[in-house]
């Protein structure tokens, strides 16, 4: 990480560290990629493009069964698309659901008018894949399962793997929404099956944001031709247009995709999901261990927690003001960010983006001195 | 202009000068915004973003009545946008079609199943408000008019205040695709009555591609709700978030609206829509006149051309290639674009974006050099 400056406190852009899900602190080089125009017809730029498609299929390991299909806009452009590919007009979806992100996919559904069923837990409870099984028993006419990898609601790891083999079993059809999960947490195509997962460039690949992505399996996508409700969203005939010229339908965000290739070359040399996650992993066990010596309370057991936003519940002393303490942080160069939770008052801290140790210790230091400034010892919540 | 550099024959960036459509040559400061990574809730952001959403209605002069909407993707999505939240589901919208832009929104109400009518006329041929009027005459039904400002496919610029006018009397909403006019043409709310009007920010206000916006009559707007079938295009849904909270309702290009705040810098110091309209009509001008004294021949006569984008005809002598023309361009440093006729055999060079008479000239002289290197005394079309 020394060869973007990383190893001091202070960002390189002189901007604040963002702790949070998205938008993510990237490095410089990444945001210097983008110092360039090229026009969306330029082989350069068309040879960039091709390369980012087959990287993004090899991060899952579906060279042969995969193919991968960029969308402009942001992450939900990406869900909305492809539930509106995959789940066909007649088709009858069931939706996952432990937080805010799987509850937006049953609101697609309701703007696209397609019948779904929710199988819904709480958001510190994992999705089960009893009453999973006991469903897809159930109800033969429902053909396509979707799930949320990580749900960044909580910052809780749904057993992805156990999901796809009861889906699986059943001859059913899985579609996964890897938003914050993908190249950090490992998907393996050729172990896990999925029909289509859908994540965006500045997540965990740590781009700039403004494209997400589906990777989908060539043999279901060739046969969801008409499907799709908009045009701007189908991404049977962005893959076709791209089959037959390498170019995007409608106006590419040229910049993002610099970035997005610069991004990918540093996920790379980092030793990509293996080393990304290692990183991510390192980073969330430093700040858990640091804000639990502070008295902070995480929401979720180490167990179901993915190394990618933790939430802690907010505390009870009386002195500790969360717009104090969120100002307090940015002043000293760490952004957090707020909780979203139904089921406890929380707040949350992302362990994502171009940071390590040094700027995890950094934000523990400035929580710490924070709190000293409240007159607060130690935390109660 | 002397500002970004641009009055050298090579750009900042080293890059080619882009002579097309878009994506354009942007300025270096244009670009060098991007170097920072803003949270999408980070109060400066937000009021960077509010800043910005109020300068696009002051382009138009719609302060007081119209209020502008912004949206990821590229500028077509929000074409889409337009089409799904303006028209509801019984309504029946005419489509004046001269072009690809105004086939692709009979496309778009095919996805959509909205009703529609096409007025078409060829590609050279302006919208002919006498035809318009008669249809408006004879269809009460249509209660949605939609026509694109300047059809990129040719260059030609549409009658908009005429169609305007013509839509006004019969007391139908008219629907604007300004994509490639807005900023350098003179639209004005408070003369010329229209509901809505999108565009993008990489056109003619010279940001980076990634986000679309719209400018819609707010007594309208509010009328709208339930209309978008798709989520992620709601525009009603869009415009509420953000009145409550100044906010994005799922991730915003942050880059792309750094890049687009300082553009919007630039485009204001340049005088606005007079100071850009000027210079791209000189660059159009002094293009067209070079262009002539070779021997190539416009597709549209001057009065017709707007001073966005050039169609000429394909030269016919014999030793004319057009994709060694494009490449030897290239190679010195200009790209230009293909032609999309169906009329005539063409190809296109763009007047907008950075670029001042030091490009155009230096594009002229790049073609001169090629064509004596084809040997070709003067192009025959």
């Amino acid at each position: 990480m020394t060869d973007n400056g990383n190893d001091t406190d202070s960002s390189p852009s002189g901007d604040p560290w963002l702790l949070t899900p998205g938008p993510l602190t990237t490095s410089l080089s990444v945001k210097q990629a983008m110092l360039h125009d090229y026009g969306s017809r330029d082989a350069t730029f068309i040879d960039l493009n091709t390369r980012i498609l087959e990287r993004l299929v090899a991060i899952v390991h579906g060279e042969g069964s995969h193919v991968s299909i960029p969308l402009q806009g942001s992450g939900t452009f990406a869900v909305e698309a492809m539930i509106g590919n995959f789940v066909p007009a007649d088709g009858k979806l069931l939706i996952l659901i432990n937080g805010a992100y799987g509850r937006r996919i049953a609101t697609i559904c309701d703007y696209y008018r397609r019948e779904y069923l929710m199988q819904e837990s709480a958001e510190d409870v994992p999705v089960d894949t009893a009453v999973l099984d006991a469903t897809l028993d159930a109800d033969p006419d429902i053909g396509h399962v979707v799930l949320v990898h990580c749900e960044t609601t909580s910052g809780i790891l749904n057993p992805v793997a156990e999901v796809a083999a009861t889906v699986a079993r059943h001859g059913r059809s899985l579609l996964l929404d890897s938003m914050s999960a993908f190249g950090a947490l490992a998907l393996d195509a050729r172990e896990i099956e999925f029909d289509a997962v859908v994540a965006s460039s500045n997540k965990c690949l740590e781009g700039v944001p403004g494209m997400g992505f589906c990777v989908a399996r060539e043999s279901v996508l060739v046969n969801t031709e008409g499907n799709s409700p908009s045009l701007v969203l189908d991404l049977y005939d962005q893959w076709r247009m791209l089959q037959q010229s390498r170019q995007w339908r409608f106006t590419p965000p040229t910049h993002v995709l610099l970035a997005f290739d610069q991004a990918l070359r540093e996920f790379e040399a980092e030793g990509g999901v293996t080393g990304r996650g290692r990183r991510y992993r390192e980073n969330c066990a430093l700040l858990i261990g640091g804000m639990r010596a502070m008295g902070f309370r995480t929401l979720l057991p180490d167990e179901l927690q993915a190394p990618i936003i933790v939430s802690f519940f907010m505390p009870t002393n009386p002195q500790f003001d969360f717009n104090d303490f969120y100002d307090g942080l940015k002043h000293r160069g760490y952004v957090i960010y707020p909780g979203k939770l139904t089921v406890a008052d929380s707040f949350r801290m992302g362990c994502i983006g171009r940071l390590d140790r040094v700027q995890i210790q950094g934000a523990l230091d400035a929580v710490a001195d924070v709190l000293s400034q409240f007159g607060i010892a130690r935390i109660e919540s």
